[in-house]
């Protein structure tokens, strides 16, 4: 015990806390450095000084020589025993693991030990200059008198670092300490160019830095030190828009569960929408407009959803679905909307006409009940508990317009109604690049029109109800187009079959047949004629625009009269009409011959000149492949990445959610095509149809408009792949956009 | 009218017939040589001298000159005047529009007049020395004295050709006449090399021949004779092998509507499997057996079929349909039973519950009433109407040996049935290509136990309900193997959604409910939650194989028991297993292994040598590219042609039935998909995936095993593409042999 640290420490503490804290040393030493059974130096004795002499005893028993008393030789053993730790299997696998090369060299520090003990003031704390959940420049941190490491975190008797009504701080027990720890966390942050977490002690009034780690933060606070950085000159624009990884941005858009609050979980799904809201359950979408109604908030709980659910989704903060996938109706329209959204609950029952959810461990809830939805974790809870708020700062805004500026993809929004586009424009989508407009024929009022039409005898009689929608529709496509003022707004014509505009059960057939006047039987029979098999692959989308070319006909005219419309107040309208569905290029032709008609019509009619893009959706493998055919036919292609997966793997995204958890998990696909594009199939024919397309036509437009669009990997395929924009949720506007930058600043470091 | 033909005919006939005559060829030259105004040329006077000499006066006046008395003017004219028709654009554009050259030459036969007129013996006539019904060596034709051209074929006066008890002929009128036209009759076969039809005139007995022209026939005859040519050498095998249009073949191998008889049609729809036959209307598969069970010939009439409806048609003589394409469910089975059948019938009306069918003119009929029904047309006809018989003879079978000795491509049977299979061999495929195995487990004994199966709580229960299933598979299989008598069998994995197994309407739930012992409300939820929205996209295929696996394990352990029973009783069995709907390389892994373990484990426990090959179904556009992976797994490839036209079209062949004769009318599709392989994207897709897995893997074997293996021009693009062999309906077999030797033979003659 001549150890000259077991001296120092006696002169400080006193034997008694020398003995016990070298008595650590030794058994750390013996276990870790010397590798010795950890069993034999368990600690026995009732005195530290026993339990010492007991340690050192069974170290030199086990080693046959004395505990060494040489500093040098301890420091050195420590060393080669990191070292040799390093180069261990288990370190080189978690290296991997990590993304870390295998072979990373190992760096050591070693620092003159500062005990932090002993008058003058003496103590160990940490400090920070940002706050981590904000970002807002703050002193915060705890120092505690005669203590190690990070013991003033979690001591009682710690401190406040600056000066506090509450009590004691170390900004006046030490003051010249504190001034130069804020000096110390400046350079740290000019320096090391990023806000840094200090942990220091003060040895007998002398202030060590003992280490500096990056300051966890949540992402508000990301968001901020990048931009503040940058603002500072400390680093530059390209890094603070490196630093923020994409997804982190949907955090902000959205209200979020309290990270500290407790959950009672009654339900697990898939977090199909980000965000969270505390409501009442209800049961149906009309319940949901219902309550809306009155003001009261609602969380929609339905089996599925469809086109009919728009409405109630509209109407709800939140909506939870038995099934479906990420792609699932229900999951697409709650992103579109930004309604926290969990499908694929498959573990809960409902029944619908009793009104009850029964939750996976029993437990019934009834309709009215108090529950908040998880869309961010997918998850239903029990009651209302605690919600953090989004924040759209000033510095989210900042680094966005840093990204635009920086970016050379395009960045559209996915938005079929007036709201939607509303909040595209808040995230400063660059135009709509998907609008789809069945919602314009499921309002009441016209889906009787669009049921009278589906039992109409001949063209004529089609033609002349559809006309009566075209007012309505003019005004849908007018507020558009001017509230996206002169940005370019891509309009999906009609997609959906018929049959959904139809009811399946007995009443629905009753009333109709009631409110059309017709025999139950006619209705039946027309009903169970429209039913498909495989209503994905049926008569839908351009297949209707041939087979019932009054349809595309009127939305046409529509979207030509109001394009007038809007230019009439000054705005400047191009209309982008888009065909869905196109599995060969004479489809195309046959419509684009029809709203060539009706545009000439319509300027014959109105005498004003009047300008429209006419482009297809690329929905299936063949359109992918014939792309060079139908590029000639056409001024842009947009590759609908959704129904492309679907078709390209035989994989009905509704359906998929059965199985696809279990899919990821066995490894069977890498992740989720609904979600991450899958780059070997559908990856291959949009790159073929980019291709091929431009080969035809060097200036059409490509673009994406599937799920993907909002996908940082997705878009930095698209973006290889040549496509022009991206179109994708306004919710996930935010993030194509900064995750576009980033494909540009990658490439920009790569090549310096 | 000092023209010398007048003055013979005036000399043969009279001075009143010779002025008809004359008056005839005045006329016509006048109006299509000379290219007068025909009005001139109505015959109006009363005696034909009168009216002679009115049109030898309107041709003067016409003209400026007399009729041409000298006939080599009269003949230059009149071949100036064909060479000038010849070269004139409707002449050419109809050349082009039948195939020949725009500019190939005219040739044109001057033959001087043999009148036909006066004594001795004097007529004309035709003649020919096989039968154009059935190709039979038998003299046949008419003869009628004092006639010209073919009158001998309208006149009531003709008389027989050779002796005959009925009636004079000419064998008796002019025998040696009647020799020479047999000896010109062996000439014109030998030196024209094919059966012609002799147009001859008798002129003072003196025979001249006027023409020869190929004699019309029915397939039967075409087959026969073309053999016949052959065996005698004067047409080598190819040459009888070209001269058969592939599709004649089908006519032969089914039972048709006699050509003559009369029609009266209650309904039109999709020729979707050729043939006829005549029956009593049953509305259900149930019925359809039961009539079976009394020997009662049926025409089943549904509005779709589904799997459960197999037996149903294996007991009816014919089927209809009121949905469904050419590849819809009822058509590809009925073609696989080679039952003549109907689909896409959707302009009558079917009231199942009254069993009730309304014909497209209203009329309706009841169950039992007789009609017949033509899948060759398409049609359904009212009562019972004469057929004509299948003639499988020996020319057939002869031809379809060269057509074997020839070929370059494979050619296997789809059949999933022992009865299927039987007609495989009778039509000589080289194997199964195709063995669907969702049959075996529809039979009502095995379908309670997939029920049970489905109802299962885990994988024991479901294992065990399997397991009961094996025995009798082993027994399917084992019949199988020993049919087939060491061909190879493909033998394709569970392929259909679970659902397909349940009951969907209230009282099959309920009954269900019943069997199973269980609450109707646990029932009703397990199979609301296994409907699926787009079936098929959905659940299914290697995606049950995956998430299922005890189906699987089941069937190889059948398919591998019943191998070792067929080699016990002295056949070299090694099945080829395929796994469909296949995305993802790791979806063929984990089958792999699944079932490399249970020929392990069936190793063991028989102690016998156990091989199999494991192939892919590639049916997604996915499959298709990553091809080159899949391939690195698996022995062969075979492309579901009918999956993949579905995928890659977006079009689900059951509900493409409604629009697809609307889309191929107005040539959006040129042809019918499923019917003809879609060169420019599905072809596209199976060339790449053929070029691919070849690449990786240059022994696999590729086939196809869609509806377009039968299809001639799709065997061609096969064969371009590197297919090894096609598989397809057993009755489109003869098809597929003779279509891919022509192949062969086009090409040797191209070369030439």
């Amino acid at each position: 015990m001549n150890d000259a640290r077991h001296g120092e420490y006696s002169n400080l503490l006193g034997h008694e806390a020398a003995d016990e804290l070298y008595a650590r040393f030794v058994q750390t030493y013996a276990v870790n450095v010397a590798h010795l059974d950890p069993d034999a130096f368990e600690r026995h004795s009732d005195t530290d000084e026993d339990a010492l002499r007991a340690m050192l005893d069974a170290y030199e028993h086990e080693m046959d020589e004395p505990f060494p008393q040489d500093p040098a030789r301890q420091l050195m053993d420590v060393l080669k025993s990191m070292a040799r730790a390093w180069d261990g299997t288990s370190a080189r696998f978690l290296r991997q693991a990590r993304g870390a090369p295998k072979e990373a060299g190992l760096g050591l520090v070693v620092q003159a030990m500062a005990p932090g003990l002993g008058p003058p003031e003496s103590g160990s704390g940490v400090i920070q200059f940002v706050t981590s959940d904000r970002g807002e420049a703050q002193i915060t941190g705890r120092y505690l008198s005669q203590s190690q490491g990070r013991d003033a975190l979690a001591d009682e008797g710690a401190v406040f670092l600056t000066r506090d009504q509450r009590g004691a701080s170390l900004e006046e027990l030490c003051p010249e300490a504190f001034d130069k720890l804020v000096e110390y966390g400046s350079m740290c942050r000019r320096r090391l160019r990023e806000e840094m977490q200090i942990e220091f002690t003060l040895d007998g009034g002398e202030l060590s830095v003992l280490d500096a780690v990056r300051i966890q933060r949540r992402p508000l606070a990301s968001v901020r030190i990048a931009v503040a950085l940058a603002e500072d000159g400390v680093i530059t624009k390209d890094d603070a828009l490196m630093r923020i990884s994409p997804g982190l941005l949907t955090e902000l858009m959205h209200r979020q569960v309290d990270p500290f609050a407790s959950r009672d979980i009654l339900a697990n799904g898939v977090a199909a929408s980000p965000g969270a809201a505390t409501g009442k359950l209800v049961f149906s979408s009309s319940e949901a407009q219902a309550a809306a109604a009155q003001g009261v908030a609602v969380i929609l709980v339905l089996r599925e959803t469809s086109s009919e659910d728009i409405r109630g989704m509209h109407a709800s903060v939140g909506v939870l679905t038995g099934r479906g996938g990420m792609t699932s109706h229900a999951a697409m329209v709650a992103r579109g909307l930004g309604l926290p959204g969990v499908v694929g609950a498959s573990k809960i029952s409902l029944n619908l006409r009793d009104k009850t959810l029964t939750a996976e461990d029993g437990r019934v809830f009834n309709d009215g009940d108090l529950v908040t939805i998880d869309g961010t974790t997918g998850t239903l809870l029990e009651g209302k508990v605690p919600l953090s708020e989004p924040e759209l700062d000033d510095a989210f805004r900042t680094l966005l317009g840093w990204a635009d500026e920086v970016r050379d993809i395009g960045v559209r929004a996915n938005a079929d109604t007036y709201e939607e586009a509303r909040v595209a424009r808040t995230f400063e989508a660059e135009g709509i690049g998907l609008c789809r407009t069945e919602h314009m024929f499921f309002d009441e009022d016209r889906l009787t029109l669009m049921r009278e039409m589906i039992f109409a005898e001949d063209s004529e009689g089609r033609a002349a109800l559809l006309e009566r929608l075209v007012p309505m529709q003019v005004k849908d496509f007018t507020d558009l187009f001017r509230l996206m003022d002169g940005m370019p707004v891509n309009i999906r014509l009609f997609d959906p079959p018929l049959h959904e505009f139809l009811p399946h059960n007995r009443d629905g057939l009753r009333d109709l047949a009631d409110a059309m006047n017709l025999p139950l039987s006619r209705v039946t029979r027309r009903v169970e004629a429209l039913e498909e098999f495989n209503p994905m692959l049926g008569l839908r989308g351009v297949r209707l625009g041939v087979t019932v070319p009054e349809i595309y006909e009127a939305q046409a005219t529509a979207i030509f009269m109001a394009a007038i419309a809007a230019s009439d107040a000054g705005h400047v309208v191009v209309p982008e009409i888009m065909i869905p569905l196109v599995s060969a290029t004479r489809e195309v032709e046959l419509v684009r011959g029809r709203i060539d008609a009706v545009a000439a019509a319509v300027r014959t009619q109105t005498d004003v000149k009047l300008d429209y893009k006419l482009g297809v959706m690329v929905e299936t493998p063949r359109a992918a492949l014939i792309a060079h055919d139908i590029a000639e036919q056409v001024s842009f292609l947009s590759f609908g990445t959704n129904d492309l997966t679907q078709m390209t793997y035989g994989l009905s995204r509704d359906d998929a959610g059965r199985f696809m958890a279990d899919y990821v998990r066995q490894g069977v696909f890498p992740e989720d095509p609904f979600h991450k594009l899958d780059v070997d199939g559908v990856g291959e024919l949009l790159s073929l149809g980019a291709e091929r397309a431009r080969a035809a036509k060097q200036d059409i437009s490509l673009s994406i408009c599937g799920e993907h669009g909002g996908d940082p990997e997705s878009i930095a395929f698209c973006r290889a792949a040549g496509i022009d924009y991206v179109s994708c949720s306004p919710f996930r506007v935010p993030v194509a956009r900064l995750a576009a930058a980033q494909l540009v600043v990658a490439e920009r470091n790569h090549s310096k």
